[in-house]
């Protein structure tokens, strides 16, 4: 008899994996499609950061490392913080990690007892209430409403606070929506006292205004960072988590005891990605701002409307409610017959429905393929 | 105020890691250490697997995989279950996973709830209660003793069943014993129901015997698997999990949502090692058997008790009651004074208090230098 952990029984999988395969069934058929679904940077690393990777193998550098990571790693992220965002942190307080979704977990884990609660935002990341229960904690959800320009709203999560409260996940530059938390909201979160875990993996993808660290705001945050999207180093699997000095040691306990280490190689590449690539990335940076401008006015244009625009990230979070009530069935129509993938909002919550999520993580001539397509597609209704 | 969930407060660390804290300090004043406390192949990858990685960041292998893992990689697997035990699995039971850890991880997972009771050895590797905490469940601890020459006993087993219990730890060839669990036992665990969750870490590191799949004796089984200690492939971060196949597609939402994928570059050089590196394999057991045998003549002309032959892994764990009560104390006297490092044996639970384990993870040269101080050292107690 299979018995499974009721609360882990609750996980669910991604919608948007559901479309990447689907879509991976027609290429199979010899359709071609422009995947607007996806999460990925389409971009490779960089080679000096690649260089990197492959001197380590020459260096012997495929032995365990210090269970926190390797030292002159989080001696860089210690310096990117202070050069990116004035913030000065101790290397110790860096935890490096197999891509950040183990830090997510071991913020969670060193946090969270059953029957503690979490806050996070609908719409979000799918996985931030997976993993809440994952650690046997209740995810409380936030409705984020597109009058309040998709930043949580303090009083609704003064409602939500209750004593078993552990932590709030903040997201900024935030997936689905783009949009930057803004100061005051940031302000009105550390004003509750409770421990922030704020997810940072989209910094250094931001084309307006400035992506700002919770660290600029409190020390009493977790935050979740990592190379994969900055640096296109995804199968590379590095990510971090810089946690209050007083959770260190019990975290680095965890690490020892449920992972080890991250991978070394990757760690190595990670010192040349934070100290050498930097240039790389704003030119990159500039080529996702064409596309998203360029995708912006294609939408709108297609009557899809964009309540609050996106200043980062790769993604942009369309109201489609002209076109459907029923995002998930629309982007199966799409992927169909007009053979673009695209995200059901639905994934996001259930204040993301009668939206889609499009991803400019792919090259202009696809986009401008998929926009073409998707057009001609909506014309026909 | 700092609130830790309780049960990950009961967390503790390796005293391994102390002792290797200590010795690194020593090695800072300048002091030679000979290094028997380890777990990690002093081996470098073999070439051929180097190459295979360093040629996967020019193919830009460097994006997610599928969540399961590499299509290729997870085919050799298989191929290797075949080969090796004559157990047809589907490549679709397999999770490719950073490191065996988060396979551990997983598994305790899908299998435990809070409250949920998992029994494992006493001694036994540390890190096994460690995990079983993180998932909110309680480590039950059987007794394993010299009389039984290491073996888990039917009868302790049967009388630590509760209602609660929901997975057996086991463990062949074992840390810290290095040996291997026997058929009848086999046999008996398989008997009571109770999915195992069976750490084949050490296999292809066995010098006596054959070691045995899980897989051979029954379905109910998570297998944990990797690439580190067989491979010396520890800083690549590469294992695996077998599972039923009724509790894959729940293990494959954990990792996505937790973990995404494995690394991409190790899941190339990991094909490698399975299809074209078991030549090496079988040459460095070879030198692992001369420094065992080496070892285990020494340490018994010393006065080391050695109760159970080690048939595998590359420890050698013995009793050490003549020369002292307290492990720890010992461990630290020793290095010291006579600059060796050895793990004390309380590390592996109250059972282990009155052991050391000695690892032959090391040159016959270093072996030989470390018997001779030690020697030194315990003939001037």
């Amino acid at each position: 008899m299979v018995k499974i952990n009721p609360l882990v029984e609750q996980m669910t999988s991604f919608i948007v994996m559901d479309v990447l395969e689907r879509a991976q069934e027609l290429e199979k058929e010899g359709k071609d499609i422009v995947h607007l679904e996806v999460g990925e940077p389409d971009f490779d690393l960089s080679e000096i950061v690649r260089e990197a990777a492959e001197a380590s193998f020459a260096q012997k550098r495929t032995h365990y490392t210090h269970s926190l990571g390797d030292k002159e790693l989080r001696l860089e992220i210690a310096r990117f913080y202070q050069r990116e965002y004035g913030v000065t942190i101790d290397p110790d307080q860096v935890i490096v990690t197999s891509g950040s979704s183990p830090a997510i977990l071991m913020a969670l884990m060193v946090l969270c007892e059953p029957g503690s609660e979490v806050i996070l935002s609908d719409p979000g990341y799918p996985c931030y209430k997976n993993f809440v229960l994952a650690c046997n904690a209740k995810p409380v959800s936030v409705d984020l409403s597109p009058e309040d320009g998709f930043q949580y709203s303090i009083e609704k999560i003064k409602k939500a606070i209750t004593p078993k409260t552990r932590a709030i996940f903040v997201n900024s530059p935030m997936n689905p929506t783009g949009t930057l938390v803004s100061d005051a909201t940031y302000k009105e979160l550390v004003s509750l006292g409770i421990p922030l875990l704020s997810d940072e993996i989209y910094h250094g993808l931001v084309y307006e205004g400035r992506a700002k660290s919770a660290l600029e705001f409190t020390d009493n945050a977790f935050v979740l960072n990592g190379f994969s999207k900055r640096y296109a180093m995804t199968g590379l699997r590095l990510g971090f988590l810089v946690a209050p000095k007083e959770y260190v040691r019990k975290l680095q306990v965890i690490q020892q005891n449920l992972f080890i280490c991250a991978p070394s190689i990757s760690q190595r590449a990670g010192i040349v990605a934070l100290r050498d690539s930097e240039p790389e990335v704003a030119e990159r940076r500039a080529i996702y701002d064409e596309r998203r401008r360029y995708m912006l006015s294609r939408l709108k244009n297609m009557g899809f409307e964009v309540e609050v625009e996106p200043q980062g990230a790769f993604y942009i979070f369309c109201n489609a409610k002209k076109f459907t009530t029923d995002s998930y069935r629309f982007a199966f129509d799409v992927l169909e017959n007009a053979h673009v993938g695209i995200t059901p909002g639905v994934d996001f919550g259930k204040n993301g429905e009668g939206y889609v999520r499009f991803s400019y993580a792919n090259s202009l001539d696809n986009i401008k393929k998929g926009m073409d397509r998707l057009e001609t597609y909506l014309q026909k209704l």
